[in-house]
């Protein structure tokens, strides 16, 4: 398992601190009352490019050597872990390779150009995206910073659930999306370390892409193969280094469907009037779906991120 | 002139502070590099009803006396005015009146009477709201909160300034959208008594609805007859309240177009993840649109809500 304990996170987020947003932890008197249950809204959304992913890759990045930074940082990723890594590697001045998909939409390309992120295009594929990305490490001498499967990473995506702990009083349940286990497995040891002993960790999954259900069920990783769903941020599969921590620390793993998703993400831009993408919404979605677990309890969600396209809101 | 003094702010902010969200004042570096000056963004979208008018129902209902309050509040609107009265009297178990034009859409008379108001249809002209209102008035003995020319709604809506001079030093300049005045004329005092000396106060207006820039012009009342914009909050025309302290505090008005209006909502979405309505991105439409003014300055914006129909995004 990933030698990951509390004094790892303590270090993570004194060394992020300065770099990062804290941000707010938001409630709805609204969505509590269809919800019956009382919810703290930890709004990464507001987070520097977006995103969760900043904490993690801001963490990551912090640590290399002066030799090792010389020659850069890469990544294959698409999604808000490109932008948080083009970033935190612009704002010291050291070149970020971002390997990204040729059919990736042309607005995460330009979001990853702004962030001063170099774009290595390959094909559409997992075989293109990791050989492509290979050869740019051969090049370069760049660090490969994976967008998930890293314990610097986990121990980035930690603090957020630090933070909480440091405002929320005695929640019954912290909940985040799953996809590749990064902020899961970080918000595990977090509560691990820092909740009060009661507080539960639920992971919450799209049913089209259910490989983390399907993993702990099964008791070992069972990668996703042709996930599908409108929750993008999570169509990656657990690493050997998240599973372990979710498997220890994590009660259990919730999945919802895509149009429970959908109403969910609807019900927080309209009553919150804060723009979330879909990958956050499915914790909130399986809380609308579960009231019999959920009922009269306290509960922490993390809303990972508020990166979409206009012309592809679902409820649109 | 209406007589507001100092006194009547402090006992506004005073009597609405245990009803109203304290709402934040959020930042953006990237708005902030784009506009090329420092911005402070009070999100009154946050307010309770989604908007600023909650603030001058509040104030007006809590100042009515035991007798008034049997009989019940009435208005008409079709906008925020009309959520803002119907919750603030619904919180009091007082009914409220809402006089809505039979056209106005599903989504607004639903807004309405899921906070309790009890809606009487009219036609689509002024003529007929106004008949249709006294009616309701001889009826009920209700009595009539006017959307903004009212000294007890300028009150209310003047402590959203308030407390933007207890938490931002020294801004160079305040704006607000303008429509009927009240939040223009509300924050035109609250600068007067509680700003720092230099703080100038900047109407900001759409072109298709400029009836306080002519008005301004012109040293006396010229109502909108045709107003048309997507700034569907701003269609009414200054009240023989709220025009004589703009006269007289407020530095100027200054107007914008719908793109411009749409552009600013549209950075306003994606950089700051927040979901404003049209009507509230007019004071930075102003702003990109008058580097020459602004440029280096320290600016309080008033974001004055939030409710928009999803399928009436205008850059969608």
């Amino acid at each position: 398992m990933a030698k990951i304990n509390k004094s790892t996170l303590e270090k993570a987020a004194k060394r992020i601190s300065p770099f990062i947003h804290r941000t707010p932890i938001l409630t709805s008197k609204g969505i509590n009352d269809i919800a019956g249950c009382r919810l703290f809204f930890k709004c990464e959304n507001f987070q520097k490019v977006g995103a969760f992913k900043y904490r993690g890759a801001t963490n990551a990045i912090r640590q290399l050597n002066r030799d090792q930074l010389v020659k850069g940082v890469a990544t294959h990723s698409s999604g808000n872990h490109a932008q948080a890594l083009a970033l935190a590697a612009k704002i010291i001045n050291v070149p970020a390779y971002i390997v990204m998909p040729e059919n990736a939409p042309q607005s995460k390309k330009e979001a990853v150009a702004g962030y001063g992120g170099k774009i290595i295009e390959c094909e559409a594929t997992l075989e293109s995206r990791e050989s492509t990305l290979e050869q740019v490490i051969r090049d370069t001498g760049a660090v490969f910073v994976h967008p998930y499967n890293d314990e610097n990473i986990i121990a980035g995506q930690a603090t957020c659930a630090m933070e909480i702990y440091e405002e929320v009083n005695n929640p019954d349940y912290i909940l985040t999306p799953v996809g590749g286990g990064g902020l899961l497995s970080g918000t595990a040891l977090a509560t691990h370390y820092f909740s009060p002993p009661h507080t539960s960790v639920i992971g919450c999954e799209p049913a089209g892409a259910d490989d983390a259900y399907r993993s702990i069920q099964a008791g070992k990783i069972i990668p996703s193969v042709h996930p599908d769903t409108i929750a993008d941020g999570l169509l990656t599969s657990l690493g050997d280094k998240t599973f372990p921590i979710i498997k220890k620390y994590v009660s259990q793993i919730i999945t919802c469907n895509d149009q429970q998703i959908t109403d969910a993400m609807k019900l927080i831009w309209q009553r919150m009037k804060i723009i979330i993408e879909p990958s956050a919404a499915v914790p909130l979605a399986v809380i609308l779906n579960n009231h019999e677990i959920f009922r009269n309890s306290r509960i922490a969600i993390i809303l990972s991120g508020g990166n979409i396209d206009f012309d592809k809101i679902p409820f649109i």
